[in-house]
């Protein structure tokens, strides 16, 4: 099934406190459409500056990931650089350059306003909210966003949430967005603002799913060596919205496998740099870790037993 | 079946955002035998002052925990005093009197030496090691301990971890011993350490359990109205090895199931202050909520069915 996915296309340099690599293939509809690519056709809609590597174009290719959306703006592509911590789960940015992000506004091709399904990566949300509004019969829409768009673009995110079917943020995000520190109450709070689902993120303690009386609760897959964590949260909306289009249904069951779909695709995202184990992966090394990943969380679910003296 | 508990009982006052409450039964041990008390028979192991009231001794009465173990000593219980803060994970202490826990030396009474299993609460690791010492045919033994312990008294908590079965700590305490920033290496360690079973707890994440070739995840159940954080990871310990003891069996299918019950008690003790909503459940409160988090777990893991394009 076909998936439009719009978002940010970048040249990353990345920094951990072993490697230093220059150059990389970044961006959230980057790491989104790859993790797609094993379950639907993602169609990507983004822009890059002329002097966007072949090389790094070809990864898409080689995905089968469908870049008639993405332009080719005269100038530079967008570059980010950051450097991880000791734990891996702090980072900070050492520089961003828009390039010609910075005047990016997504036009449609007709084979993507075709798209049944579609996942608004990272961008400002009054552009998702155009994205959006040129598709012509979306079945499943979802929403990614970040802290700044909720310190500097909140009102055009609340009409964006009234408008899409999920939304997915980290936890701090929800957080802030909603103002509950509870993030059981945030997950909640998200529903209320207009999505029928809200996805949680939390990194390496895995997800939360909330829906009108449904609760999903997934862990993270334990990744003991981890060289990477850029892009994790892309993957996993990617791998999620990939595995709701190829399921065709989005029925709480449906989206449950699509969380542990997204958990799969995030742990193959932080095993390398970049897209590099992502974009690289037999059907095999899929399955086996859907299987690793259902088992870890699996256990003898029967009936409590008898409970002792109580009132 | 018996289960040896021991750690501190002492007398708390407690403050959150929202209120303020004094002279709480509160300590390691208070919280864990009486989480476990719903499935085995606790035999509590600890020290109190002449102050100790009535009403706080006849919560455990009420329990039906035995109080042979329990050592009365001239002197004041002791107290500790913390406040937490907007988000409710983290808090400051405002004060700690040990009193008569500064000179406890737990010598067990015949029925306590007797125990088949026992939970070596959060006291100096060579006090949980003495007490390993005067038991007789331990079948299941888990360690707590904290930070304090990990800086203080490193040495005799090695000591302690070459003769327990299983460790249990929180997430920053694992990192702590074993110098591993990532969980997943964190828990590893910690089997190197000695014990065949170690149990990383996550607050509000849920906990790991690691064993040889062993994996389990468990999320934390969610509540939405936090009253008082105190001993949450004391009634989860409590509500893993009243489940063990009642299970009488030690293999992994057992412990994981010890955990998700652990996950239910600690959940049951957020939501009030000290243990007044976790001395007080009925058994429909405990069966209910176990089939509340098999659900919310639980998903469709039947295989990855087709993926697309793969290498």
């Amino acid at each position: 099934m076909s998936l439009l996915v719009v978002g940010s296309i970048g040249i990353d340099d990345v920094k951990t406190p072993r490697e230093a690599r220059k150059d990389l293939l970044g961006g959230s509809a980057s790491y989104a459409a790859v993790a797609a690519s094993y379950f639907a056709e993602p169609r990507l809609v983004g822009v890059v500056g002329e002097d966007f590597p072949g090389e790094l174009r070809r990864i898409f290719q080689r995905r089968g990931v469908d870049l008639a959306g993405m332009q080719v703006e005269p100038g530079r592509t967008f570059r980010w650089s950051g450097e991880y911590f000791h734990n891996m789960n702090e980072r900070r940015t050492l520089s961003v350059a828009l390039n010609v992000f910075e005047r990016f506004r997504p036009d449609l091709p007709p084979s993507c306003r075709e798209a049944s399904y579609a996942l608004l990566g990272n961008i400002a949300p009054s552009l998702q909210t155009h994205v959006l509004g040129q598709m012509r019969r979306p079945r499943f829409t979802m929403a990614d966003t970040m802290d700044l768009w909720i310190r500097t673009a909140r009102d055009d995110l609340l009409r964006l949430l009234k408008k899409v079917d999920a939304i997915c943020m980290n936890d701090s995000e929800a957080r802030e967005l909603t103002g509950e520190p509870n993030l059981n109450r945030a997950g909640r709070a998200l529903l209320r603002l207009g999505p029928s689902w809200a996805i949680v993120k939390k990194g390496e303690h895995g997800s939360l799913l909330f829906g009108k009386d449904a609760f999903f609760s997934t862990p993270a897959f334990p990744v003991e060596d981890v060289q990477d964590p850029t892009g994790a949260g892309d993957a996993f909306a990617g791998g999620f919205m990939g595995s709701v289009a190829r399921q065709r249904r989005t029925d709480f069951a449906t989206l449950q496998r699509a969380a542990a779909f997204g958990s799969v695709m995030a742990a193959f995202t932080v095993e390398s740099f970049s897209l590099d184990r992502l974009c690289d992966l037999s059907s095999g090394d899929i399955k086996a870790r859907w299987r690793a990943f259902a088992r870890m969380g699996d256990y003898d679910r029967r009936d409590a037993g008898a409970i002792r003296r109580a009132r």
